[in-house]
């Protein structure tokens, strides 16, 4: 089987997909739209792309490509920590600089600030980057922070492991597929379904009637965020995880309901939950 | 007054600030965390900031500095069409390339394929720099995307104006500051509050009872979006935006209700809205 991926090799989207696909074909993509149109394309079986960090939020480079299409949908959620570490080829007391990604250089902010106080940091394209140029340069005093994939693809020594500041960064990770049939799934308990709902109008109340058809059937909303839907500003549409125990009878009553109010529902997957540690 | 914005000096946020401080001292900040920690420290009577693109969806950045603080509040909002135009130093049949910031590429993907089919698209920083490095290189064959702004600072013509494929593209911008007296405001007619509202606990139909208490009186919700408390993934706030009209009793009402509840509310602001076409 062929799964493709956000990229590069030691990306974090690599490391999810290596969770679940041991032993296939993992193909990486340069971008999210890029790995998703090989899916249409059916040029590979599954795609994994990041969805949501617990920082930074939504991905809307993969919500806005779903929303809308019909061919593709959720088969698996992958949850990971998000550890960053600070890598180097030799142990150095006064690095001269230390490069990462903007996004690794604010998760570990504080880390730096307390032990490499006064030394510049300088932002690259990706973590990836990082270490490649540490590894291809391998004589200069530069340190980069990135991940433990990246320490093992580009054979660098971890000066001090999980830098990151805030320990409960973690980011969800869907795998994505356009077969209708059921993977077998590691976890059968722990589920969830993920719809996009765009209301018929922009009405006092719309919203809260939709919600009041989950509330009165004690569905339970895991997430619920507004996307624009890039016609009028002030347009939205919906992203709503529940949370699927015995009530999903419930919740294909609460979804007919929702459209004979003249909502429209986009079905994006029911899934199980893999949560790594 | 000295009026602080995301510049640089052809933004579009200096395009904002510019229709209601015209007689005020108009000073760029680099970044938007910049220009708020202005305002904090009161350096700057006024920031102007985008808030939300109808496009893109919410301005993280805004949304997250705002977030738990108290000082600031918003005064006004500025609602201005985003147009991109085709700039160059002279016209020519076949440019080299065509440079702009990946988002005003992005915008006029439509048009540039086209009217200008294999010409390269070259992604820079910011339109600003793309229509500086023409201003700079006047004699090579290259055009920029850039807006009127930019066209007049760096002294270039238009060679094709309001070239963005989506005619609503919109952006708002918030006037903010720390002063609570009220600022005289243009328009009184057309207002709106911002409430960001924590939940107690991630409780099946928590969201709905909020919700409840805004709809059982008929108050217009504008917008609802969750943003990540940047605790534990799944946990969010919400900004709601309301449409005021006679109902500003009934909104206190409801937001002592929801306080009851056990919701955290903060207010963000009330503030009219100037839409500019």
């Amino acid at each position: 089987m062929k799964v493709g991926y956000l990229g590069p090799k030691s990306s974090f989207t690599f490391q999810a997909a290596s969770e679940l696909f041991a032993e296939d074909t993992l193909v990486p993509f340069a971008s999210i739209p890029l790995t998703l149109e090989q899916l249409e394309a059916k040029k590979i079986d599954f795609a994994v792309v990041p969805i949501e960090n617990s920082l930074e939020g939504s991905v809307h480079a993969t919500v806005d490509h779903l929303f809308g299409q019909s061919s593709i949908t959720v088969k698996e959620e992958v949850i990971l920590p998000i550890r960053q570490q600070l890598l180097g080829t030799h142990s150095m007391e006064q690095p001269e600089k230390i490069l990462s990604h903007p996004q690794a250089l604010a998760q570990t902010k504080q880390y730096l600030k307390n032990h490499y106080p006064g030394v510049p940091l300088e932002a690259v394209s990706s973590t990836t980057f990082a270490a490649q140029y540490l590894a291809k340069h391998s004589r200069e005093k530069v340190l980069a922070i990135a991940s433990e994939k990246a320490a093992q693809e580009y054979n660098l020594k971890i000066i001090a492991a999980d830098i990151q500041d805030n320990v409960m960064n973690q980011t969800r990770f869907w795998v994505l597929s356009t077969e209708k049939k059921k993977k077998k799934t590691t976890n059968q308990q722990n589920k969830k379904a993920t719809l996009f709902i765009t209301l018929p109008a922009n009405l006092p109340g719309a919203l809260h009637q939709v919600l009041a058809a989950f509330a009165w059937r004690e569905i339970d909303l895991a997430k619920i965020e507004s996307r624009p839907l890039k016609t009028h500003l002030g347009e939205y549409f919906f992203i709503i995880d529940i949370v699927l125990n015995e009530n999903e009878a419930l919740l294909e009553n609460a979804i007919t309901e929702i459209e004979l109010l003249h909502a429209k529902v986009q079905w994006v997957g029911r899934y199980p939950i893999n949560k790594f540690t």
